[in-house]
């Protein structure tokens, strides 16, 4: 027998624990989520509060055992994956020793038990920001409405009837309700929840997407100019049944802003109605309106709407309307390769398949427009027109593009951009594939996400890159005025042996670069070139028309003088044709 | 009684009669049929072989009398509608009169009544150009395959088949089977089909899409550079069953031709994993390629690979790759106002509608995409996605654009490229609705189309523009040296009072810089300006680190101690929720 069996055969122990009532915020569920995966033997962990939905998305996950099942969404549940039972046990054993570490908050510090007192305590706070779980979410954005406020709602699985009331009743009052599932913006410089440093300016930032955002707000920054406003929507705000209210009130409030000069309007998917209407909207503002609508055929420039077709697109064309004399729209960002572009680029072999593990959802839906015509059939649990859809998230299938910030992969876990262990996990699994030559992988930088991602990444990704022959290609966003300081990062994940771009068009271009031409069709004679060089001759059978035209041009022609086989008789035309052979 | 109670009561007769076993060729029938337009107080008139698909047709149309459904194939069937029984009955009495009028070929001259004996009399003719009705076609294109030929195939109702088998016996033998349903090439400056009259030069066009090819052909004509070859596919290469084999072979083609130092490829909407076959040999051609694909959300250039989201967008940045210093791409090709640009442009009252009547179906389709954004719903015989169907294609409703090209239109016509008959018919019936303020049409000149549509067009315009207050917009497409003179035909149509002009694209930005903004939606307060005027302050209610976050960014906030209701238990907190009201 072998002297680790565990590890030769790859086998796991999983273990679970029930904690009837025990309800912790999610932010101390996540650390205690992080802090299990530290511990010796632990492979991976997940900590959940039992609602449906959490144990739906649990069921789904590589970390269900049925018995889970009998929790009641007031319960606890925890669950362990390690090399041996022990380590399992032991683990769970530490879960209350580790859930008493103290929060990042000062003790000493006074806090208001309530949002009233804490209007009390701060009148001039216009802003209330909402990130505790979802069920409880709505009810403290009503109370923050009630107070005048505007919102900014962090927490997702906030049922859409919640997000209708809210918004409908906040406008009627002036109020905007970012989210729910809102994950950045930037109001007067001040970034909420994820965002990035980026110097003040005036292109003012509508979105659904929060990625998208930053993705735009980092170039934007990038190409020298700055953002006014950016705000976020939430993921739902363009659906039918909200209707974009808060997209429509962040345009016409943008388009009152003298700070803001352009605008840049960016969604995921938008229903046809939805989109006249918002667009009718951009129209009204009378200022330039860059529009990214994913998978949206552009109709056409017209008016003061662009239309971009990506996000680096959009925040070029920003720039340049900004700016026409200005900064120039095809600006490298600067590129690390490994070892120079002199060595030139390795092609990738014709089976060999590309696998994307983004954090960034908006930026999967991108790779995977960008990339569709390249890689066909992709798959992706996120599918965007075209491509297919991934039956199990937990197996990629050839060619795979993965949003881990979906929620089959978030249950009971932080988001990825924050914490990067089971991309790390998934980022060995598919590096061990030897059909896999090229991993695409996005890292984004700024205020809410992990402090350090190229510490945790770089050392897996030399490593991987170590065993065998393929290629890790990072999109990395940020600016150099992010905690992560982008420049050290950027030397990290260089050092480790990873290709990285600082904008992800241009790291889609260079995959793109990188794909082997499909071999030619079999089977098929190249036609001769000779009837390009020589004056054209034709046969008409049918319209005299096609005739006369042609010899009016000065080529030769002859017309048969055709009649119906048979007179036209169908029975006795198939039997001509049986005769003929 | 009125003087003319028909007319008055808006009532006709319809008549027809099934003549068994008459087969007429296809050409033969359609001038019948015109001949019969021209008779006094005849209304409409259908002239059609009774296969199922063109009784199908016919039953849908608003010339089909149930007991024509009695007609086996091989019979042919005449419909006359007129404004009295009289008017019917003598248009049908004269069928065998009109029938003998003589073609236009001479009478003396020689034809061969076989395909082989015409291979015999020009042995030099690389071309078989086939044109006789879609059941017979399949087996000239065999016997041209047969003879070594290349085949451009206009007939349609052709099955997909055959199409199959026809392609790939042809790819085997280095032959090009352009078509079925194949409206245009240019093959060594040498129109086939309806074609326009353009200068020679160094751009390549490969499309499935005859007006595709025609729009995009005259704009780089415009542009001041020429087409090298054009090569037509047939509507159905790109589809799954054919896989685009012609499309293939004619990229592999202009690869290797000198003479083409760029590639236009244009198609209606492809299949995912088609398009993905076809963007690969367009990488592999080493040429510049610019790819106009209707509804493809575009993925950005790509090296060799360029996207453009309309024909004359294609045809410009096809003229701008071939001469980066030369003729530019924003070039106005001129309009002609109805008063002048000083006039200023009259705005649509609000609750008007647009109705395209196109002969283009990619014409339709273009303005479609660019338009649904600004006219939603959108309706049409033959919509883009986020269009809606319109159940019957013989009543618009709201906005509304048709194809009338589409096989509903065109059973037992002419294609209105061809007879503007429906379509004039149809335009006096949108003209006399109240709600229709303006009329978008296109006009396609060239070899095969009408010899003078301004002529038939021109009149209708200028009366119903008298009768009442709206707009008549028309894309004009030919060059100055097709045989309808472009410029004749844009002066007549103008003096009609139509707004004229050159290019689609221009057609479609003035269409909509003419549309009302949509009213306000109701019950919305504005956003105050002043939250983006003032330093922000802010309440957090969740995750700590956005507490931290927005302090280390210097603005004010307070962090509530929050602790979910009644400890989390959902049946007090729905109890809670209740008291609160």
């Amino acid at each position: 027998m072998p002297a680790n069996p565990s590890k030769f055969l790859n086998m796991t122990v999983t273990r679970f624990e029930i904690r009837p009532g025990a309800y912790a915020d999610s932010i101390v569920l996540m650390q205690l989520q992080a802090a299990l995966l530290t511990l010796p033997g632990v492979h991976d962990a997940g900590v959940v509060m039992a609602t449906p939905t959490n144990l739906d998305l649990l069921r789904a996950s590589d970390l269900w055992h049925e018995p889970a099942g009998a929790a009641r969404p007031e319960d606890l549940v925890l669950v362990v994956r390690a090399d041996t039972d022990r380590a399992a046990i032991d683990a769970l054993s530490r879960v209350d020793e580790l859930m008493e570490r103290p929060g990042t908050r000062t003790q000493e510090e006074f806090c208001p038990r309530s949002l009233k007192s804490a209007t009390q305590l701060l009148p001039e706070a216009d802003w209330v920001l909402v990130s505790v779980p979802g069920r409880y979410a709505a009810d403290i954005a009503w109370e923050a409405l009630d107070h005048g406020k505007h919102v900014f709602l962090y927490s997702d699985n906030v049922p859409v009837e919640d997000e209708v009331a809210l918004k409908s009743s906040a406008a009627t009052k002036g109020l905007l309700v970012m989210g729910p599932d809102c994950g950045t913006a930037i109001i007067n410089g001040v970034g909420l929840g994820f965002a990035n440093n980026v110097r003040r300016g005036a292109v003012g930032l509508v979105g659904a997407s929060g990625t998208g955002l930053q993705a735009i707000s980092t170039r934007v920054h990038a190409l020298g100019a700055g953002i006014s406003q950016a705000v976020g929507t939430g993921s739902r705000d363009l659906s039918e049944p909200v209707g974009a209210v808060t997209t429509l009130q962040g345009l016409d409030l943008l388009s009152r802003d003298e700070g803001t000069r352009v605008i840049v309007l960016i969604s995921k998917p938008v229903p046809p109605g939805v989109a006249a209407r918002v667009l009718a909207a951009a129209r009204e503002t009378g200022k330039p309106v860059v529009v990214h609508f994913l998978g949206y055929a552009p109709p056409g420039d017209g008016g003061n709407l662009y239309f971009a077709g990506g996000s680096s697109e959009a925040a070029a064309r920003a720039v340049q309307l900004l700016n026409d004399a200005g900064v120039s729209a095809d600006r490298s960002l600067g590129t690390s390769l490994p070892g120079g572009e002199d060595e030139g680029f390795r092609s990738l072999k014709g089976t060999r398949f590309l696998r994307g593990l983004f954090a960034g959802g908006t930026l999967a839906y991108e790779a995977q427009q960008a990339l569709r015509p390249w890689l066909w059939p992709l798959h992706s649990n996120v599918p965007v027109p075209g491509s297919e859809s991934l039956a199990d998230p937990w197996r990629s299938r050839g060619h795979t593009i993965l949003d881990l910030g979906a929620d089959e992969f978030t249950v009971g876990r932080l988001h990825p951009m924050m914490d990067q262990g089971l991309r790390v996990r998934r980022l060995r699994q598919e590096a061990a594939h030897p059909d896999v030559g090229l991993i695409l992988l996005d890292v984004v930088l700024g205020r809410g996400a992990h402090p350090d991602p190229a510490a945790e990444l770089g050392p897996v990704i030399r490593e991987v890159l170590r065993e065998r022959d393929f290629e890790v290609v990072v999109t990395l966003l940020g600016t150099e005025e992010d905690p992560q300081d982008l420049h050290a990062q950027e030397a990290r994940l260089h050092k480790a042996g990873a290709v990285v771009f600082l904008d992800l068009a241009e790291a889609l271009a260079y995959v793109r670069r990188r794909l082997p031409l499909p071999p030619p069709p079999g089977a098929v004679q190249p036609v001769r070139l000779g009837i390009l060089e020589k004056p054209l001759g034709a046969i008409n059978v049918g319209l005299e028309s096609f005739y006369a035209s042609v010899l009016e041009q000065g080529a030769r022609a002859v017309h048969v003088d055709w009649r119906p086989p048979a007179g036209g008789d169908e029975d006795l035309m198939a039997l001509l044709r049986k005769m003929r052979g």
